[in-house]
């Protein structure tokens, strides 16, 4: 076993352990990842908004190079949220989220999101323990994403188009072509087109949560 | 010395090596950074119409975890271009790079763009053996990414603000914002902006690069 593997099984390990913690407490964890400016806090805050209709009761947890801007952001939403900052990690691991759930009040709620470093890359393969992996995808970043950053879109559950009130402004870029783009990546495709300004497509996204909550919903999860 | 600093310090020894081939051969080499859909490619593209106005003959390599997508596109745009392919790799190395000088007219230009994986955090932390490191930063990726992202934009050279014709359209964004936080992380905050789409800002661009050219301009790189 090489020096990255080892840290992938050790990662797994410590992955595993949150998951119990997680299923045990009956909280829905799900991994948010996307590039720098995909608009994960964005959406974070206009689910905030919408929760209370649909039983949510969300934490989070924020990966960030420097700064807290999100945690207060998410914090002004109405979430509890604590920040990890990584340094010049690009991605989140299990350990450090495990560190970051005990500054957190997380227990009380029933979704528990993990903003993740902004990188199409990385955080896709390290796992967290999250139950689902959710993908944030600006309309702005082009169509070709999804076949230039593969390991990311394989590994998502279903991913979120953003800022799609700019389309209008963007002669280059067509839903139809990323749809055809994800479906030739995904192993089970899956797209909700939203826009956090306009409230477009929220409650598609808001009953696709609800279906993946453990007391609320069902199928149940299975981790 | 850890894993990691005697990775870099290998590093640091093949990107001297990469530097002694450009500057022996007049090549000015760039170093092209910034998140998925920054508009790196495109922002070649454009270089590339207006390079025989300024006495430019470029060449490049293009990042990228899987597809030719990009190499494709300069190579149509009229530059020589070789695709490195990464893999699951979030950014390139001076090796990398060494092995593709094999597969590309370089020697014959007086330019080489090096585009590198999109990701705003581990590129910046490989010297490639380039001369000059500019960051493509979209303005759709909102105000605070370069206090969110420090180690990038302390790297840089140069800041391309890109797609600003969307500007209009974003009123969360100003760039006197963007100007403010680069001013807080870059030693000497060098800010131009510009659009692939309309050509707003390309002349500034191309007089900056002119300004760079060891063969063409003064003052004279100093690797």
């Amino acid at each position: 076993m090489d020096l990255h593997e080892r840290i992938l099984a050790a990662n797994d390990g410590a992955a595993r352990h949150n998951r119990e913690h997680f299923d045990e407490h009956g909280v829905l964890a799900v991994n948010l990842m996307g590039s720098p400016g995909s608009g994960k806090t964005a959406l974070l805050e206009a689910t905030a908004h919408a929760s209370a209709d649909y039983g949510f009761k969300l934490a989070a947890l924020s990966g960030d190079l420097a700064t807290d801007h999100d945690g207060e952001r998410l914090r002004a939403a109405g979430i509890p949220a604590a920040t990890i900052t990584t340094g010049s990690a690009c991605h989140l691991d299990a350990a450090m989220v495990h560190r970051a759930l005990h500054d957190l009040n997380w227990r009380n709620g029933n979704m528990l999101f993990i903003e993740n470093v902004g990188n199409l890359v990385c955080p896709a393969i390290y796992d967290l323990g999250q139950a689902a992996n959710i993908v944030a995808l600006a309309v702005t970043e082009g169509e070709d994403k999804p076949l230039k950053y593969p390991v990311m879109f394989r590994a998502a559950d279903l991913v979120l188009l953003t800022k799609v009130d700019l389309l209008p402004h963007l002669p280059d870029v067509s839903v139809a072509s990323i749809e055809d783009a994800l479906g030739r990546v995904m192993p089970n495709p899956r797209l909700i087109v939203v826009s956090a300004r306009t409230g477009q497509g929220m409650q598609e996204w808001m009953s696709w949560l609800k279906k993946k909550l453990p007391s609320l919903g069902s199928p149940a999860i299975v981790a």
